[in-house]
C-alpha cells in the first residue's frame, strides 16, 4: 500500500465510521452508507487497492496541493458521486482536521502495533541472551576507555531494560489515542447537545479513546506519539551503537550475522544494519521537535502549525518502524566472539588486578531486568497478531 | 541561589545521602558524615550559601572545565579536607555520572514542583473563567478566518484541558524519577551482592524511585522530563498565542493587565508577557531534541552524548519554569472586553445567518474539561507547598 | 520521475562520467562505456524511465535496505550484466559515498535551479508591487499592535530584500558544489599520484567544483546547501506569514487569488497557499539540524552520521522547492484591498496624530531594495532555462 | 564580564554611537553625549564594570522580565538620570530591536574574533602536524572497520581542511554583519529623508556593514552567524570525534596531553577535552534550528520569533567559543603513538596485502590543504589581536 493510499484508506474509514455513528445516535437514516456502493473507487480506496476501479491516490494528492489538505478533494468527490443520502450526511458535523487527525491516529496505532511486535521479538531475543551470558565476562568501557569488568548478560540486560522502557510507552500511547471529532471549530455544534454521544459512538466504532474535548489545538496525543518514538529510537539506537563499538576491527567482540558488503573493499564486512539503525535514530528527535513546535497552536485551528505535523510524524513513524524491525533481525542473528571478549578481560584484569567475575553483583540486576520485561511484555501476544488497519466491513 | 550553586547543593546532598545509605546497609561506620563538619564550606554549599565560609561554586565550575564534569573537583576537595572516615567512604561505589544524574533529577523534581504549582494557579483561574463565560459568545477563528460562533467559556476550557494534559504528565514524571547509582560501569560491583539494597536505601533517603537497573545509557527518565516540558510549553504557549491574536489592535477582545511599554511608541500597550511565553515555548522542543539525540549512548558510559544533556536540560527547565509562572500571572490579570467580542459575533452571525448561542453544544464539553481538571488537580495542594530542595538535616 | 529514480539516474550519471574521466586521464581503454549498451535498463535508468526495459528503482531500494546504501546493488548489477571492459573499470577507484554524495550534489544543484527560477519569478512580481505601491499607505504592526504608518511598497520591498538574500545564497552554493571522489578512504590511492587529475576530469564532466580534498567527513558543502534552504524558507515563510495576518477577517487588506475552500464552511476562503508555505518553512530548520549534527563525522567514513543526511536533505529540498513555487504563484495572484488599507491608516493616524505619508522616508529604502534585487538577479536568466538534470549523452 | 553585563555594555555602546551619528548628520546638538557624564553607572556599564558606581546588570534583567526586553529599562533609566540634551536625543529614532540586534551583532563579531583566533592557532598546529606526518602510515577506518592504509598527515590535512572551511565562513560573516537601525517599524521615519545617512553614520562608527534596508523581519544576518557556528562546530567536533576513536584503549594511537581524571577509576585517563568538544558540537545545530524557525517573522516586528533568538544565539556562541579554544589546546598537546600506528598498519597490510606507503597519492592532497589554509589564514593576524569589545572613547 503506497503511503498516501494508506492514509486515504484510513481517512475514508473514518468518514464511513462517522456515517455509522450518525446513524447510531444522530438521526442519519438507516442504511445511509449504502449510497457509497455507487462509487466503486471508494471500496478500492478503503482497501488501499491502488489501480482498482480507477482509484489513484496521486490525483487526490495533487488536488490537495491546491485545497490545502487531502480531505477536501476526497469529500468533494464522494459527495458528487455517491447516491442516496450520502451527499447529505457524508462528512456531516466534522471538518478536515478531524478526519485527518483521526486517520493519522489510526496510522500511528497501526504502525506502533508493528513496532510493538518488533520490540516483542527483540525483547525475547535479548532476554535469552541476557540469561545465557550471565557469566560471560566482558570489558566495560566508559568515555571510550576500558574501565572495569562486567558481564555480557548485564550489558544485554541493559539493552533489554531500554526495550522495556520503549514497549511500556508504546503500549500506553496506543491505548490512549483519542478520536478527533469537534467539527469546524471544535464545538460539535452540528450535533446540538448530543456532541459527546456522537464522539463516543465514533470512538467506539474505531476502537479509539474519547477525548476530554476537541484537541484541534491541544496536541498532547501527537506529542505522546512523538515521545514513544523518541524513547524507542533511543533504545534501539543504543543497541546498534554498542554493536558498532564491539564490532570494530580492533575489538571484534561481536559481528552482524549478515554484514553489508563494501562496494570497494571485499575484505570488509560492514555492520550495515547497525549503521542504518543509528542513522534512523539520529533523525527522530529533530522530526519530533517539529511536533513540539506545532503544539503552540493559535485560534480554533491554526494556520501552519497543524499542517507542519503531517510529514515529520509520518517520517518518524516510518523510521522507527524500520529501525525496530532491523534491530530485531540484527540481534536475532548477532555473532558473539567469546574468545575476543575473554582476551580483553584478561588484559584489563592484569592491568587493574581485579577479579573478572562480577556476576554476584550483576545477577540481581539481570533478574530485575528480566522481571520488568516479562511484566511489560505480558500484554503483548507472542505472535504478531496486533491488528493492523482493518478495511471497512470487518468487525472491529 | 546561582544556577551552579543549586546544582552543587544537590550533588553534595546526593553524596551525603549516599554516606547515610552506606551506613544503613553497606558497612560504613556509624557517624561517618560527622567528618564533614570539619569542612565549613560544605555546609554552606549544601545550603547554596555562596560566599559563606569562602564557598564559591565558580571555582568548581572552572576546575570542571578541565576535569570534564563538576563532580570530580568536588570529590577531590572534600576528600582532601574532611576528617575521620569521610575520605574512605565519600563517593564510595559511585561515579560522576551517578551523582550528576541524581542531582539533575532532584533539580528537575524541584523545578517541576514549581511548575506544577504554577499550573495549579493557572488551572484554577482558567476553571473560574471557563465557568463564568459559558454564555459569552465569541467568534471562533480557523486558518485566520472568522468561522463560526463559540463561547469564551469553551475556548478557555480548551486552554484548561491543555493545562490538565501538562499537569498530568508533570505529576507522573515527578513520581517516577529514579535515583542513579550504578558505580563506574553500572554494575554496583563495589557493593558485592548488596547493590539493590544500597540503591534502595539511597532512593528512600532522597525520595526518589528505584530504577530497574543502572540507567547510565538508558535515558528514558531524562526523555520523560523533556516530554513533560514539551507538553507544558505547548499548553502555555497556546494560551499566549491565543492572547496575541485576541489582543491585536483590530480584534481587541482581550488585553494583558499589565502590558509592556514600548521603548519608542507611548500609545502602544504590547502584550509583553504573551510574547515572552511564546518565545520560551519556541525554544523548548529544540532543546529537548538534544536530549533525544543523547539517548543513543554507546558503551557503559558514552563519550559526549551524556555531557550534551546538561545544558539543554537545565535551559528547558528554566524556560518552562518562567513561562508557566508568567502565564499564570497573565491569565489572573487578563482583561476581557465583552463588547468587542459581542460586536464580532454580531457581524459574523449576520454573514452566515447563525444563532450565536451554541452553549447547548459547548456546555457538556466545558463540564468535561472542568471534571478532568479537578481530577488531575486533586493531587495538587491548593497552596504552593510542594517541596523545593531541602537542605541537609531537614526531615525528608 | 519518482524520487528514487531521480537519484538513481544521477548516481548512474556519476559512474558513467567517471568512466569517461578514467578514459581521459587514468588509462581506461577508449570506448569503455560502450559495454554499457549491453544493459538496456541502464539507459532507461539514466533517463529515469521507470518501467522501460524492465527498469524498477524499487528493486534497488529493497536491496539497499540490506546492503546499506543504493550504490552497492547498482554496481553489483551493472558489473554482472555489462560486457567488454565495463566490469573492470566501472566504479574503479571510487566508493559508495563518493557516488551518492556526488549524486546528491547534482540533485541539490538541479532542485536549487528550480528554486532560483521560482525566486526569480517571485522577485520580479515583488519588484513590480514595491514600485507600484510606493505611496499606498498601510498600517505597520509590531508585537501584534498597530504601530505607525508605512507604505505597502516598503513592506513589499522588505519581502523582496528577503528573496534577494535567498537568491544570493542559492546562487553562491550552486556555484560552489564540489564533486566527491576520494575512493574508499579518501586518498584516491587507486589513481597513484594522478588523483587530482582524475578528480578534475570528473568535476569538469559534471560541471561541479573541485574540492580541496576528499570531503567524506568534512561536510561544509552539505551544510551550505542546508543554509541556503533555511534562508530561502525564511524568506518565503515571512511573506506567507504576512499574508496570513493581512488576510485575517478583521484586517482584510489582502486575499489569496485562489483561496482554498473549507471542507465544512462555504463562506470561508482560507489562505491555503500561505498556510502550506508556512508549514513547509517550519519543518526546514529541524531537518537542517540533522545535517548539522552529521557534520561531526569520525574516522575516514562515519558509521551513521553520513547515512542520516540522505532523508532530511531530500525532504528539505522538496519542501523548499514546493514552497518557493507556491509563494511565486501566490504573490503573482495576490489581491490587494486598498480601501481596507486606507481605512486602517485613517484610524491609526487619528489615534496618534501622524501624517500617514512616510514615502519620503521609505522611498530611498525601496530604491535600495530594488537595486540589490537587480544586482542579485542579474545572473538569473529571465526565463526558467536553468539546467535540470541532463541525461547521458547530452552535451554538458 | 558577566554575560548580561557584556550585552548591556554593547547596547549602551550602540546608543552612544547613535547619539554621535545623530550629531554627525541628523541635527543633534554638538556635545550631546556630555549629559551622560552625569550618570556614573553609565560609564561603568559601558566598561562592563559590575559593582562600580552601583552598576548592577541584574536589576535591568529583572525589569526586562516585565518590560519584555533589556532595552526598555535601560532607556528609561538613562533618560531619567542624564542631564542636558540627552533625554531629548537618547534612543531617538530607534527601537528596542535595533539596539538589541546591533548589540548582539557586536557580541557575535567579538566572540567570532576569538573563535577565529582559536581557529588560527588550531590551524597552525594542524598544518605543522600534517606536514610532519606525511609519511606516518596509519590505518584508515570506515564504518568502524579497518579499511586501507592512509597517512597521519593526510588525516590531519582533512582536519585542517575542515578548520579552513570554518575560518572562511567565520571571516565572511564577521565582515558582513550589518547595523540595525530602522526605528519602530523599519522606515527610519524619524529621520525624514535622511534615514540612509544616519544608518551609514552609525554603521561607520561601529565598524559594521550597512544593510540594504531594515532587517527586523529579514534574519539572514542571524542565520549566517548560525551557519558559521554550525560549520565550526562540525570542524572541531570531527577532530574530537577522531581523537575519541584513536584514543580508545584498544587502538591507543593518540592520547590527550592532559587527560581528565576519573572520579572512581585511577587507572583511566579519560579524553575529557574531546568529550566536552563533541558534547558542545552536538548542541549547536539544535540551537541554530531555533534561529531558523525565527526567520519566519510576521508584521513589522514579530510577536515571539525574534525574542526566541536571544538565548539560543548566545548559547551557540558560548559553546563554539569554548569548543574551538579547547580543541586548539587539545591539538597543541596531542600525544601521538607511532608504534601503535605502525602495529595496526602491519596487521592490516598483511591481511589485504597492500603496500602501506600511500604517500605518493596523499602528498598532493596534503599540499592542497596546506595551500587552502594559508590562503584562508592570510587575513588572520598571527597573534590574537582581533579586537574584542572596545569601550566608549577608544578609537575604532
Amino acid at each position: 500500500m503506497s503511503p498516501d493510499a494508506g492514509l486515504v484508506a484510513r481517512m475514508l474509514g473514518v468518514e464511513v465510521a462517522l456515517l455509522g455513528a450518525l446513524e447510531d445516535v444522530a438521526g442519519a437514516p438507516s442504511g445511509v452508507t449504502d449510497g457509497l456502493a455507487a462509487v466503486p473507487w471508494v471500496d478500492a480506496a478503503l482497501r488501499g487497492a491502488v489501480g482498482e476501479a480507477g482509484y489513484d491516490p496521486d490525483v487526490l494528492t495533487a488536488e490537495a496541493a491546491v485545497d490545502g489538505n487531502l480531505v477536501i478533494p476526497l469529500v468533494r468527490r464522494v459527495r458528487a458521486e455517491a447516491t442516496g443520502d450520502v451527499a447529505a450526511w457524508f462528512h456531516h458535523g466534522t471538518t478536515s482536521q478531524d478526519v485527518l487527525d483521526t486517520a493519522l491516529v489510526l496510522l500511528a496505532r497501526d504502525v506502533l502495533a508493528d513496532v510493538a511486535t518488533s520490540l516483542g521479538e527483540l525483547g525475547r531475543s535479548l532476554a535469552r541472551l541476557a540469561d545465557e551470558h550471565r557469566r560471560t565476562a566482558v570489558v566495560a568501557r566508559t568515555l571510550t576507555q576500558q574501565a572495569q569488568p562486567t558481564t555480557l548478560g548485564f550489558k544485554v540486560a541493559g539493552w533489554l531494560a531500554g526495550v522495556t522502557d520503549a514497549l511500556v510507552r508504546v503500549t500506553q500511547v496506543r491505548a490512549s489515542l483519542p478520536v478527533s471529532l469537534g467539527g469546524p471549530v471544535g464545538t460539535t455544534a452540528a450535533f446540538g447537545d448530543r456532541g459527546p454521544q456522537v464522539v463516543a459512538a465514533l470512538a467506539q466504532r474505531l476502537g479509539l479513546a474519547e477525548p476530554t474535548m476537541s484537541w484541534h489545538t491541544r496536541r498532547a496525543p501527537v506529542l505522546d506519539v512523538g515521545h514513544a518514538l523518541t524513547v524507542t529510537a533511543g533504545a534501539v539506537g543504543t543497541i546498534a551503537a554498542d554493536v558498532l563499538v564491539m564490532a570494530q576491527t580492533e575489538i571484534g567482540e561481536v559481528q552482524e550475522g549478515t554484514g553489508g558488503p563494501s562496494s570497494s573493499m571485499p575484505h570488509k564486512r560492514n555492520p550495515a544494519a547497525s549503521v542504518l539503525v543509528v542513522a534512523a535514530a539520529r533523525q527522530v528527535p529533530a522530526l519530533v521537535s517539529v511536533l513540539g513546535a506545532s503544539a503552540v497552536a493559535e485560534n480554533e485551528r491554526p494556520a501552519g502549525a497543524w499542517t507542519a505535523e503531517w510529514r515529520p510524524l509520518r517520517s518518524a513513524l516510518d523510521l522507527v518502524h524500520e529501525a525496530t524491525a532491523r534491530t530485531a533481525a540484527l540481534v536475532a542473528d548477532l555473532q558473539v566472539d567469546r574468545a575476543a571478549m575473554a582476551q580483553h578481560v584478561r588484559t584489563l584484569s592484569m592491568l587493574i588486578e581485579t577479579d573478572p567475575d562480577v556476576s554476584a553483583a550483576t545477577d540481581p540486576w539481570v533478574d530485575r531486568a528480566l522481571a520488568a520485561w516479562r511484566s511489560a511484555g505480558a500484554a503483548l501476544p507472542r505472535e504478531g497478531t496486533w491488528t493492523a488497519y482493518r478495511p471497512l466491513g470487518e468487525s472491529p
